[in-house]
């Protein structure tokens, strides 16, 4: 023990350990080791779930369950998506929803390709049977991209994440609960489509317009204390649909990863890297006009828990009756075994079963 | 749309879908499936991360980190875990704790056997550096049962879930804060070994008396209006070394899994199976007078939060300083890159990583 150590108590000790720079790259490198082995274990599980996942549907697709399935699902969700489904949302929700599927349509049939995208379907009524829009699909990618990114001091960085291109919705008469703002994020990347710079065109103004009425609108209605009914900022879920991300494209991706690739081989050989010397420096951030823009923050989030949650456990949380304990409802009219509803809905395996 | 669903409006429906008992049955062997999909999962990247657990081992053990690694993950671990640390505990540990193993010992070099079995290894500080106990290792076994019931009305259930047995340590004078429930259900455990029945035993009465001493001296301190710094129940975690959870011996699990697994593949195949017909009835339990004897209820959720969660994200609840901000402390001796320490905590791959 030395004289410093003795001078400190073990909580202390523990509370700041002076790991050397060299541990701090060991850990990180064994640390991205994981990241890589948790994806390549995500391609895999992708492929052998695929059967699965098509007999689910099948099930749901019975007469009986699937007028109620996805809508009821979302609504007994967990906190991280149900609280972006404003009332409004609900109610459009329960009575034109009939269907949604995530496809990792990257993953082809040799589990070859990047599990971390996906596509989510979601199917509608139509016709009189439908009096807030006019599609019958609404089919949002998210493609995983990687972006090689340079600090204000000149320092190397990377980011990878969901990127997305709005989805338009036709709204009926009156009825868009996004006030227009998905309309405006439709028009921007339209218009960017185009060239020019973004921030010169009427179309990123009325991104802008639109997104300082809902929250001066939501700031209101806090004011006036009322019912705290809708999601965050007071975003209806249907501007999810216009959720970007970023706009890295698939080729600056694809660069960007192989570099990123080859610094992690070199690591691994024990080779030293550029930039890895860096000191972090808090202050030394990337400038990202994207926040401007970005009608829907955290739509990455959502995604995520809808693909990794919300998908695979679809069939706990049809089950459990979450949601309906806040109404008056007598359970005894639901007709799915008590046990079944009882379950907790963590994804481990299930401690009870009948025989 | 029927006369009766005219009368219901679409969040009513989705409150109370009408699920036919064969719609019913279907969706619970799709579930039953994704289960045992996990599992298979669960088999085979138990063996695939296995290398890489090896070489965090490797890592952790540099003599930068190794003195305050466990201790600091266990602090900084998520509230499931953390709200067993008593302030007692977090002293023991942080001043003894050596290192700590998970194994899915069940699980061979071909990848079969029960990969919800597991085996925690703690390794402590012994001899002057352990004011607390002599035990240098303890080790706690965990084995994946399944026990096949009859309930009060004659039904058949099937339970499975974590068996163990208690685990004695060797306190120091004065130094248990179990406060003798430990060793209580030690002796007791013992007692049952060499035959009788559980309830006329003496060690029954005395782990009874123990729980119920330990029950008070809580209730007491509530009423105090103490500061909450027990855990559960006012029970030190050293009191999960005592977890049972049942007494399934390995050979009635193996009968009942072969049962279990003759009736899936029956359904599979879409043939009956006894039993399926029954009405679910809440009243019709199973007796289990193991409640009485456990001294550490919740001790297999709390296993499994180790060895699912606190386990595989070592590296990140390291790397966090979520008990530290709550301590008066400076956050730039801590010699970890600022990126690291505000990563979130759940398991998903990373969005930021520096070049």
């Amino acid at each position: 023990m030395s004289a410093d150590e003795a001078n400190t108590s073990p909580l202390e000790r523990i509370q700041r350990p002076e790991v050397s720079k060299e541990t701090a790259k060991k850990i990180a490198l064994v640390e991205e080791q994981f990241i890589r082995a948790e994806v390549e274990q995500l391609r895999q599980s992708t492929l052998l779930l695929r059967p699965l996942f098509e007999k689910r549907s099948e099930v749901i697709a019975e007469p009986d369950v699937r007028d109620t399935f996805w809508t009821r699902v979302m609504l007994n969700a967990p906190a991280e998506i149900e609280e972006y489904i404003t009332m409004t949302d609900a109610t459009i929700l329960a009575s034109t929803l009939k269907n949604l599927t995530v496809e990792r349509f990257e993953i082809d049939e040799k589990a070859q390709g990047e599990p971390r995208s996906f596509r989510l379907t979601f199917e509608f009524r139509t016709g009189d049977e439908n009096p807030y829009f006019e599609n019958e699909k609404l089919v949002k990618e998210f493609y995983w991209r990687k972006q090689a990114l340079t600090t204000a001091k000149g320092h190397k960085r990377t980011w990878d994440g969901l990127v997305s291109e709005p989805v338009r919705i036709n709204w009926k008469k009156g009825q868009d609960p996004t006030k227009g703002l998905l309309d405006a994020a439709c028009d921007l990347a339209e218009a960017e489509k185009k060239g020019g710079d973004r921030k010169k065109l009427p179309e990123f103004a009325k991104v802008i317009e639109k997104r300082e009425e809902i929250e001066a609108a939501e700031e209101q209605e806090e004011d006036e204390d009322e019912l705290p009914e809708d999601g965050p900022g007071g975003m209806s879920f249907f501007a999810f649909f216009g959720y970007r991300g970023s706009d890295v494209t698939a080729e600056h991706s694809q660069n960007a990863t192989k570099e990123d690739n080859e610094r992690f081989e070199k690591l691994l050989k024990g080779e030293s890297v550029d930039g890895e010397e860096e000191d972090d420096d808090e202050d030394d951030d990337v400038e990202d006009d994207f926040d401007d823009i970005e009608v829907f923050p955290g739509g990455d989030e959502l995604a995520i828990a809808i693909a990794e949650d919300l998908w695979p456990n679809a069939l706990k949380y049809y089950v459990t009756d979450q949601s309906i304990e806040e109404v008056d409802f007598d359970d005894s009219e639901l007709d799915i075994s008590a046990d079944e509803e009882e379950e907790e809905e963590n994804d481990r395996p299930r401690k009870k079963t009948k025989v």
